[in-house]
């Protein structure tokens, strides 16, 4: 039996091991936490990410690596690629890491991004303002995650204060971006370049933070072509293996890419009841030379976040069809501790089992907007 | 939150706890194997099944017992029942362990079984096969399972070498049934006696032992009428909290039961990916009184026992939409190591699925058979 050695035991971990353990593929997360929420589906390896003693270990006992976020240092990663093969490739989290790289890898690829100018001095801050207009976001260029590290920028008067919350962290201006939908692809592809692409799926953040995802989006012929040749295009100019997540909006009809991230994605565990074969399922098996897995859809699903704390219980399985992930982590502030999953046949009963889901969940004021977009699905079929 | 202990470490115990880890509901089993499968999933107390002071542990680490197998002797689960609720009740567990209390409860009810005769002596037998004709079926009362301790006996002359076979221990005689086929039912009930049934299923044997299950199986308005009718009555006179299985023969149009096991079942293992909520998830509802999940199907599905060795993996996964389950057991003849489930939205692709499947897993003997029955899915739709 092949084990996978992951970097990190987060819930991403955790949701890679349990579909490795229904697989047959065993997994050993690496992690400093003396109880990772992995841990208890996996073998955990406790030890710091730039810990050569331990990633030595993941070499003795594994026979590729991967990663569950994409924060991992490049040195250590480097010592492990000399050793095994790590999945996906150091190069895309290389480029994902750093927000600049990034824009430009994939608009040279011919893929559009919001316009945007690297930023290094007050001077650089001004000057991108100056041409990009306000209002404008600036983002560090690293370490970024769930809208931290971002601040929106009305116009050149804020300059100063957006300089001093960055304390000479080198950053990235973007133009901002009067964009209709925020969408994500989740796309996997192995080693013999056999591709599979999950349907498009359609986000929904509340304080930078994803709230709920729904799949499949709707989107026409056209919109649907240009995901899949912006999908495959990434992960062929990475020679990527496993699965990668890309956030995009839409603008006028057509896609633009936000961020790339190299990993499974919050905005795809839909996907573990509601296609054939989840995210979890087709990383591991890309990384472990695997034939890749169905990714179509079955039905439609909507992913709700579980964020600081659980609501009730009893009234969350009281609602029809509903599927809870409890993560096993110790509630606290804006921390994602799980997530809960329906899906249906029809975007009807999807709409009737959500809109149970969302009182249950105490999210009855999200539940307009999302009751609109689910309507569109069924206007589309 | 919540932990459940489990007698008996196995594959069904398994299935459980990676249910539980979902649900946020941790599960303890009890088993005296070095590494029992259910061991890397779930918290592992090792201990003979009748091991009083490991019975008193699993009393002290958890709320409720339940058990994955029904041949655990009553003395050990009377000790456990006095200490903590054990969920299905012991009372279901002593009919099931013993055919002719079984057979008797089960008429009782006004439900049909089989003609059947209690043979403790050479005469018993003797009278039994003049009384019920030949061939009949002769079965040790207690511990059988997959085709064990069974014999069937033509007619009067082979009661002298069956006689033999029995080497006095108690037995059952029943009548052969003459059924066109084989199916079976799984219901959960809760302590406030609600009640859910998942649909009909369709099961094959080989040498005993089930070889693959199909569900929904067909059945008219009456004859699911029927199912539902006979299983809310036996879990009903029960008092039952959990997941009980109903094996049924179809004898020109009706059902009778052929046996009950008070536990998660092999024939439901479909549920998986084949319904909203599993059986497994359903029965860690049920005794720890959190509200039953939704039964119904999705789709249709098709249940392949993977017994002695496995199949290759990658002409396995580059079926479509299989989903592979792997026991982490060590391969032996004739033992369960795994089994792999394939759905769809409708039979025709059902059926393109399966016979790629039957062929990667080497069993294209049994698709012919097979292809008939997913026809007549498709005929009744």
């Amino acid at each position: 039996m092949k084990r996978i050695g992951i970097v990190g035991g987060g819930q991403l971990a955790r949701m890679l091991a349990l579909a490795g353990r229904r697989l047959g593929v065993a997994c050993e997360v690496l992690d400093p936490a003396e109880q990772p929420c992995a841990a208890s589906v996996a073998r955990h390896l406790r030890g710091d990410f730039d810990d050569l003693q331990a990633l030595d270990r993941l070499v003795a006992d594994c026979s590729v690596a991967t990663f569950d976020f994409e924060n991992v240092a490049v040195a250590p990663l480097a010592h492990l690629a000399q050793r095994m093969p790590v999945r996906p490739p150091p190069k895309a989290l290389a480029v994902a890491q750093d927000r600049l790289e990034e824009k430009r890898f994939i608009a040279e690829l011919g893929i559009p991004v919001a316009p945007f100018r690297s930023v290094d001095t007050l001077h650089d801050l001004r000057a991108a303002v100056d041409e990009l207009g306000g209002p404008c976001l600036i983002k560090t260029r690293r370490f970024g995650y769930d809208g931290k590290g971002q601040w929106k920028l009305r116009d050149s008067s804020d300059c100063e204060s957006v300089w001093a919350a960055l304390a000479g962290t080198p950053a990235i201006a973007e133009a901002w971006v009067p964009y209709q939908r925020e969408l994500s692809l989740i796309v996997v592809r192995d080693a013999q370049a056999d591709h599979r692409l999950y349907p498009l799926t359609e986000n929904h953040h509340v304080d930078g933070i994803l709230a709920h995802s729904l799949a499949p989006a709707t989107a026409d012929a056209a919109l649907a072509a240009e995901a899949k040749r912006l999908a495959f295009a990434l992960v062929d100019a990475l020679d990527y293996v496993g699965v990668l997540a890309i956030e995009l909006f839409e603008v006028d009809g057509h896609l633009m890419v936000n961020e790339i991230a190299p990993r499974v994605h919050n905005s795809g565990h839909w996907s573990i009841e509601g296609a054939h074969c989840s995210q979890f399922e087709n990383h591991l098996r890309a990384v472990t030379d695997l034939p890749l897995g169905d990714a179509e859809a079955r039905g439609c699903s909507l992913m709700l976040n579980v964020i600081g704390q659980w609501p009730d219980r009893q009234a969350l399985l009281a609602c029809p069809g509903v599927n809870i992930h409890d993560y096993e982590k110790a509630p606290r502030p804006g921390r994602k501790i799980g997530h809960l999953t329906v899906c249906a046949d029809h975007p009807n009963e999807l709409g009737e089992r959500a809109q149970r889901l969302f009182v249950a969940a105490g999210k009855s004021a999200l539940w307009p907007a999302l009751r609109e977009r689910i309507a569109a699905i069924s206007v589309q079929r």
